[in-house]
């Protein structure tokens, strides 16, 4: 290849299908040139077009130029996954970056020893939990989040789906809940953060961080599915703001869950959200409402964590119907570099009982 | 129902799997309050969940609370398709929105009839071509945006994945090409538009439309799989910009393609590119590079054009390895409102032969 492995951009695709050397001659050129091969000029077909470097049965690796992501997320992600998404039976399965494209990406602000700084927990895993269910007002929400922040909850973030609805209105949730988890916080002297969902319009989304970070909140919850992993990398890298990132799985499901199409579960929501500056990556364990298995969930811990340059590891953050009694078995899963996330099930009894519960099941790990 | 269905967002969900009406149960629930149903207040249980009002075989039709949304398309987006994404076995195939949040999508500004008025085609398909191989210099995609503009093309849009590459630059892409296709159409009275691609970093993107505008530029090429359909919807509104809109599906297809999972082709790639303000709507044709069917294509054509409240019809604008041979057969399946889009093919002999007859076969029509 023109150019050499090493400076190239690497992506592995598992092809199903007859012809899989077919479909990676395709996919070479629809991710860059989207041309007759044979009519594009010599130079343009050695050096821009992907060259096909390695096969291993049906998982074909292909090079990249980097100079085809023209040093943007944006068309990073175009090259990883924009016209073959529209293909059935190709998965994008590991991807290789040189320093040059990494350049381009923030990585988390914070990673994992960043927020063991922030909440003083230099060993233990961290907790998180969602204000809900959707219906209360704002003074309800600050309530839970008073109960849940003298427990001794890291993080007490909005649940994804709070907008603006008209029963907890953004501001004024925003400004009440703040306020709370802030006193409570002077209080007891543990930081406890309030991370409100950034599930807002486009075009006030970073008006709407600075506001939040403005009224107290300690970090931010993204959801780059419906707004864009470019938007989280923005915030990412917004100095004046400087917040913890959390990246929330919303509307991304399609890109994982389809054996033999779309994108690795630990590229996507371990490596791309960990790229674009997530501190936190949530998404489904094993064993709750969801699909994900144990092996999806590892790969995703395993893409939070392996070095990747100079980019920061990124907190696993698996959720989605977890309960208290499984929290030893997640410990053992995943080590102590894992943020629990427990919401509704917090709510079965008492939720002050219930959440202290959880910070003494995690604390002098 | 609490809120009339005449008031609701009702979505119908193909399930698949043993226990339809259960996985219904889980998703009225998931999509609302994430949040143990039987520990949720009664009003709230009533109100703020949604409630299975159709059941018809595996399909099943739940109503929503049009408050849910907030009226923010992004929690739009997300109550349709946040965490059920990540179910297997789900498939969104019709929606019904009543007019109070149909108020907060802006729709197309031009849609049908505002592109016949712009390019003076009162009745015959609309045109539209890609300047590519990317690796050619500003300079030279000018030359062909020359040609393409000579010959009476509508709409000269850059390949989607032309951002900020060396070999043309974006600022200097922009200025060029727009310039080129400015001149032309002075020259020839026919008003051909160049359409550059906003595929440019997400805290750039307002203001590289408006530069592009600046500079001559007549339309916008966005990829709301990649920057987001709310950056879409927010460029739609834009009054100070008023310019048409494309949508590329690119970083989008892992949503349809997957047989009984996703959204179907014409409420993702027609409806909801159309409410977030496309004017035209790119898919890949049946028959090309791609895998969509017939029917697909043909379910995609009815969302662009259906009634929808007030919103405008949008254009479909099927692509992806046409050829000059098939104009006959495509405007027989899809009509007049059609808006062509031919790339590389038209590189095959003479690029201003081959364009002019194009633009012969569509004229008179």
């Amino acid at each position: 290849v023109s150019v050499s492995p090493a400076d190239a951009i690497l992506i592995t695709y598992a092809i199903s299908g007859p012809d899989p050397l077919g479909t990676a001659e395709a996919i070479r050129v629809e991710q860059t040139i989207e041309f007759p091969f044979e009519l594009a000029p010599t130079w343009i077909q050695e050096q821009v077009v992907g060259s096909i470097v390695e096969t291993n049965g049906s998982e074909i690796t292909i090079a990249y130029n980097p100079d085809v992501t023209g040093g943007d997320v944006v068309q990073f992600l175009n090259l990883l996954w924009g016209n073959v998404s529209l293909f059935t039976g190709v998965r994008v399965v590991d991807i290789a970056i040189p320093d040059s494209v990494l350049a381009s990406f923030p990585g988390p602000r914070f990673g994992v020893e960043g927020l063991r700084e922030i909440f003083g927990a230099p060993t233990r895993p961290l907790l998180c939990t969602a204000l809900k269910p959707m219906g209360l007002s704002a003074h309800d929400l600050a309530g839970y989040a008073r109960t849940l922040a003298e427990a001794g909850f890291d993080i007490i973030k909005d649940d994804h789906g709070l907008a603006n609805q008209p029963w907890a209105p953004w501001e004024e949730r925003i400004a009440v809940v703040s306020e709370t988890v802030r006193q409570v916080a002077e209080t007891t002297g543990h930081r406890s953060v309030y991370m409100p969902t950034l599930n807002v319009p486009a075009d006030r989304i970073v008006d709407a961080a600075h506001q939040a970070k403005q009224a107290g909140a300690g970090a931010l919850l993204l959801l780059p599915g419906v707004t864009g992993f470019d938007t989280m990398r923005a915030l990412a890298m917004d100095e004046d703001l400087a917040l913890p990132i959390m990246s929330h799985p919303s509307f991304l499901g399609s890109h994982v869950v389809n054996q033999g199409q779309g994108i690795s579960h630990g590229l996507l929501i371990g490596m791309i959200n960990r790229l674009a500056g997530a501190d936190l990556c949530i998404f489904p364990n094993y064993g709750g409402r969801f699909s994900f298995s144990p092996e999806e969930c590892r790969d995703i811990q395993v893409r939070c964590s392996e070095t990747v340059g100079s980019i920061r590891p990124s907190w696993p953050s698996p959720g989605g119907g977890m309960t208290l009694d499984r929290i030893d078995e997640m410990i053992t899963f995943y080590g102590n570099d894992v943020t629990l996330l427990i919401g509704g099930a917090l709510h079965r009894g008492d939720l002050g009982d219930n959440a202290r519960a959880m910070v003494r099941a995690v604390s002098g790990r």
